[in-house]
C-alpha cells in the first residue's frame, strides 16, 4: 500500500517511548521531585474552580494570565531582572518554552551552540528543527568563553552562517552542576552580542541553592535583549502543573505567541499557582525545598564517598543532580545496564552530550545521579546497589577483555 | 546591532496578539464554551490533589494517563470506532493535536488538502509548517468528493508530490455547520487511500448534535488506519482545561510522542477529568449542553429570520455556529467593522479561506456567528445590533459608490 513519508523531524527521532520505567528501581535517573514536598494545592484548586470559574474553565489568552505574569516578572525583578508584564509568555512547562524559541529562530539546518555534555532533554528537541550542533566546552568556571571565541570567529571567518543561539544552563548545569562565574557570564554576553547571536538562559533550578551566592542570571545582565529566558514552575512547585515561563523581547514574544498554537496554557492552573503564591506560600515551599535537597545532596555525596571512592565528583552547590567520572577503564553505558539489574537507574555521560566527535570521549565514564527524586534511605541504598553494580561490571570485563577493548 | 534572522516559519505570521477583546462587545466571534454551562470540578479537583498527589504533581508519562486514555478509547468505541487505549495520544487541547499532526507529516513546501472554507485557527498552524493549501469545495452534503478526485488525479498526472493529508471537520463543520453524508465519508476514505494520504478529522463538535441522526466517525470508518482523528474535551467539559486528544495507528503514536516535548501534558488536569467522569457526570453534562446549545442555537435561528431577512442561512443541526450568506452587495469585512462599532463581534468569511484565489470570492458576503458563548438575551441584542450595523454599512456604501466598487 502506497503512503506519503513522514515529515524529515519525525524521521529523526527514534520511535521508542522515552525513559523505562523500573517497578522497584530507585530512581536516580529522573528529575523528578520528592513527593512529600509537594505543597497542598486543593485551598487554591478551590478558589480557582468556584471564584474564578468564569475565568479558569474558559479558553484563555495565549500569553498567560496577566497576574500570573506579573508575579513572574516580579520575580525576576527581585532577581535582579528588569523586566516586564509583556516580556513574559506562560508556556507549557520549560521544555515547551525550549520548543517556542526553536520554532522562532530554527530553519532546517540551522546551528546553534550548546556545552558539552548539555541538557539531554533539550538535545532531541532541538535535533527535531534540524539543527546542527556546535559543542563548547565547561570547566569549573561554566561554559569556556575562549572555547567560544575562538569557534564563532572561525566561523565568521569561513563565511557561513552564524549560530542562532547559544544554549545553556548557568545555574547548577544540567548534568554537571556547575554554576558559571560573573566573568564567564559577561563575557558570553559580550561574545553574543559582537556576533549578534541570541542566548537563551534555562536556569530551572536557579533556586535550588543550598549554599554560596548567586550570581545574576544572564537576563539580569542582558542590556540588549539579546537574552531569551526560559524558566519553570517545576522545580519548586510541582512539575504535574506543566507551566513554565519565556522572558524576552516584546517582538520575540509577540512572534512566539503567534507560533504558539495551543489555544492557550490552562487558565486553571495558572490560576492555582497565582492562588497559592499570593498568600506567601512560595517562599516558604521553596525554603522546604532547599531545605530537603540539600539533605539529599548530602547523603548523596556521603555514599558516594564511602561506596564510589574511585569516581571523582563535582560537589554541587545547589540542583538536582551529582556528576561523577570515574576511572578510564568504566565504560558508564555498560554501567548503567549492571545497574538497572541491580535495581538503581541511572543516565550515562553518553547521553548528554550532542555530538560524539569529542576527543577522548569523555562521556564514556561519565554519569548522572539525581537526588531529587528518592528518598534518603533510598539514595543511601541506591549508591550501595550502584557500587554493587561496578563491582560486577568490573569483573565482567576483566573476563572479556576483548569486548572491553573494543566498547 | 546586526542579528541572526528569525526562523522562516516566524517570518510567514504576522505579530498580532490576536483576536482582540471587545470589553462590552457581544461576542458572536469565538468558540468559547457558555460560563453558566461549566460544570462543578471542585470534588473532582480535590481527590486529584489529595488521593492522587503524587502522581498529579509529578512529571507524567507523555502520552497520558493510561485511565484517561481507556476511558477516551471505550468512549470512542461506543461511538463505532474500534481503538484501543495505545492508540491514544494526549494533547494539550485539540489544536495541539492538530500541530503535533503536522510537525509528524509536514515538511516546507508540503501541501494539504482543506476545504473552502476552512477552521480559521487551524490555517496559521498549517502555514507555519511551509504548507502548500489546496481547497476543495464543499456542498450540502460536506466535502466534494468529486471534485477531490479531480484534483487528486491532475496532481498525481502532473507527477509533482502528492498533499500529505486532507483536514476536515466532517461534523457541524466549522464554519459552515455542514455534517459530511455518509456516502461523502466513504469517498473520501477511499480517494485518501487509493492516494496514500492521510485523512485528519478533526470533530470538536460531534457530541453537540441538537436534532437527526450521526454518521459514522472517519475514524470508524477507517478500515486502514488511515485516518488521524483530533478531538478535545474543550466543547463539552470546559475549554480552560486544555485537554484534548489524537488518535492514530500505533506507530504514528509512537512518532508523535517523540515529537511531544512539552514534558508530558498535566497530569493533574488529566486526573480531574478521569475522576470527573468516572462518576457519570459526563453523559450529563453532555446532554446540558446540547439542550442549552440547541436553545441559542434557536434564539439565533430566529432572531436571524426577523432582523436579517435577505440573509440565507444553513440552519444547524448542531455544532456552535451559524453560517450566513449576505447579498452580493454586502461586503463582510466592511460589515464586521461596523459590527464592532455597534457592539457586536463577527467573523467574516475572508478568514475562513485558505486561499484568496476562488473564483467569484464566496468569502465577501459571507459571515460566522457563534452562539455559544453568549446568552440567549445576548444573542437577541447581539443580531439587532448586527442588523443596525448592515444598515449603516449599506447607507455608508451606497454614499461612496467608489470604494464599495473598489472593495
Amino acid at each position: 500500500m502506497k503512503r506519503v513519508s513522514l515529515a524529515h523531524r519525525a524521521q529523526r527521532l527514534s520511535p521508542t517511548a522515552g525513559a523505562s520505567h523500573h517497578g522497584h528501581a530507585i530512581p536516580f535517573d529522573s528529575g523528578d521531585g520528592f513527593p512529600p514536598l509537594f505543597p497542598d494545592l486543593t485551598a487554591a484548586a478551590h478558589r480557582a474552580l468556584t471564584t474564578y470559574r468564569d475565568e479558569t474553565l474558559q479558553y484563555g489568552g495565549r500569553r498567560g494570565l496577566a497576574e500570573l505574569r506579573e508575579w513572574i516578572a516580579a520575580y525576576m525583578n527581585e532577581d535582579g531582572a528588569r523586566v516586564s508584564g509583556d516580556e513574559i509568555l506562560v508556556t507549557n512547562g520549560a521544555k515547551h518554552g525550549i520548543e517556542l524559541v526553536c520554532q522562532l529562530l530554527l530553519d532546517d539546518g540551522d546551528s546553534i551552540v550548546v556545552t558539552a555534555p548539555t541538557y539531554l532533554t533539550a538535545i532531541p528537541i532541538f535535533r527535531s528543527f534540524g539543527a546542527e550542533f556546535i559543542e563548547v566546552g565547561q570547566d569549573a568556571e561554566g561554559l569556556d568563553a575562549n572555547e567560544l571565541q575562538a569557534t564563532l570567529q572561525r566561523l565568521e571567518q569561513a563565511g557561513g552562517r552564524m549560530p542562532k543561539f547559544i544554549y545553556n544552563v548557568p545555574d547548577f548545569h544540567n548534568p554537571t552542576g556547575i554554576t558559571m562565574t560573573r566573568a564567564r557570564r559577561e563575557a558570553l554576553l559580550e561574545l553574543a552580542l559582537r556576533y549578534g547571536i541570541y542566548v537563551v538562559e534555562d536556569t530551572p533550578y536557579r533556586m535550588v541553592r543550598f549554599e554560596g551566592g548567586a550570581e545574576p542570571t544572564l537576563k539580569a545582565l542582558d542590556a540588549h535583549h539579546n537574552v531569551i529566558h526560559v524558566n519553570t514552575f517545576s522545580k519548586l512547585i510541582a512539575p504535574g502543573l506543566r507551566i513554565g515561563w519565556v522572558a524576552a523581547a516584546q517582538e520575540l514574544v509577540a512572534r512566539m505567541l503567534q507560533l504558539k498554537s495551543d489555544g492557550g496554557t490552562s487558565p486553571l492552573v495558572q490560576r492555582i499557582i497565582v492562588e497559592w503564591c499570593k498568600t506567601g506560600n512560595f517562599s516558604v515551599q521553596s525554603d522546604k525545598a532547599r531545605h530537603t535537597y540539600r539533605s539529599h545532596r548530602d547523603f548523596m555525596v556521603a555514599a558516594v564517598k564511602r561506596d564510589l571512592p574511585h569516581a571523582s565528583m563535582v560537589e554541587p552547590q545547589g540542583g538536582y543532580y551529582v556528576w561523577l567520572t570515574f576511572p578510564r577503564d568504566v565504560d558508564t553505558d555498560e554501567l548503567t545496564r549492571y545497574a538497572a539489574d541491580a535495581g538503581v537507574t541511572v543516565i550515562p555521560g553518553s547521553k548528554f552530550y550532542a555530538l560524539h566527535a569529542r576527543s577522548g570521549a569523555p562521556w564514556k565514564n561519565q554519569l548522572r545521579l539525581a537526588y531529587s527524586h528518592a528518598s534518603p534511605e533510598q539514595i543511601d541504598e541506591g549508591v550501595r546497589r550502584l557500587a554493587a553494580a561496578l563491582q560486577r561490571c568490573r569483573e565482567e570485563s576483566s573476563r572479556a577483555p576483548s569486548k572491553a577493548a573494543s566498547a
